[in-house]
């Protein structure tokens, strides 16, 4: 019986009483934590480096297990840094799309996977 | 006006939109987004690799601006693969954290940050 | 006119002096240098993220002085780490291979793309 | 008694070799290659991200024996991926060291860890 954790901040609240517990909050500065989830999206690299891309998409049980709990890595430590420098992800995410609608229009990049300095 | 996003399931919801409207579907394989997660994570690095702890933690407005960004991208690309992986990510979250308890107890590693099979 | 590097230790020698000039010696610790090794690295899987392995074999101009560029910073902050630490790189790689020698036995291994611990 | 590798000449003819003899060449395209390079990258910085700065300048025996290791994967893709795009490492480096050197002039940089359009 898992536990379930039902939003962002239920995942956050159940991280802080993790780390406060452990006494690990000496060790979660935002500059070791970005390494940390650089550290575990770099484990999620590695489930894919030798595949081709049609084979990433389909994964044996074993492979999708990892998978999940990489996933499931990166999302800890991006809360955590979130928590730590007081940043809320969602409204932050919604800034970036914003954003990325207007670097990337859709009628100019429409099937092409370039960079938006990169448009002629 | 920036368009709120409520929830995980909002977020992926308006990034299928994003991506279709672009035909972008194509170059997100597992493979290449665990590319571009990665990516995103070293620019967060990027941010704090000169910085001390002490400095990362206390942040100019400049820094602040770029640490959202990145952390937004970072949070973009993990729900754009889980999406494509069918993973739900707060279940994949409260299942990790479950296993890290096991892993840590708290009595053991307490002001500890040593890897779980490195204890004694 | 470019200065020659003759070699790993010439570089090692370049890098000293170029360091030195800048007092920069106070940011290189090895932890420091490791998050800008990767951040390097990152910027290199970049350039190919959205490319299909057959894309990433043939370079247009741009794309290939890009490459040289960030293959440049990686062999910089390898050799700036080993210095630091005071390994020999390629008496290192030498032990490596003769380990993966031992752990990927060609005729096991011939044509397969798994880790050692996954061949049966 | 490890065969001896003298350069870097010397380590691409000897990975050419590895490489032929498990014909894992169909798995080597840059794109891939520059994925392994990122995932040892962070197996490097897994060891640093929980030692402060001074911690990671003295390492323990154990320690050292795992970063030599990681150092070793690092250069071994580094001249795999060289060798596939045909660059001269050394070559690029001495560029890149003469751009740094107009990027970050002495006099200006002395003491300080900007990137070079932060500098006023």
């Amino acid at each position: 019986m898992t536990d379930e954790i039902d939003d962002l901040a239920g995942l956050r609240d159940r991280l802080r009483a993790f780390v406060a517990e452990r006494d690990w909050d000496q060790f979660h500065s935002p500059k070791n934590l970005s390494m940390a989830l650089a550290v575990e999206a770099a484990e999620l690299v590695e489930i894919f480096q030798w595949l081709t891309e049609a084979e990433s998409t389909v994964l044996d049980a074993d492979r999708r297990a990892r998978v999940e709990a990489e996933l499931a890595d990166i999302l800890v430590y991006l809360v955590r840094i979130a928590d730590r420098l007081d940043v809320d992800l969602l409204q932050a995410a919604a800034i970036k799309l914003e954003e990325n609608a207007r670097k990337y229009p859709a009628e100019r990049v429409r099937g092409k996977a370039l960079k938006y300095d990169e448009y002629d």
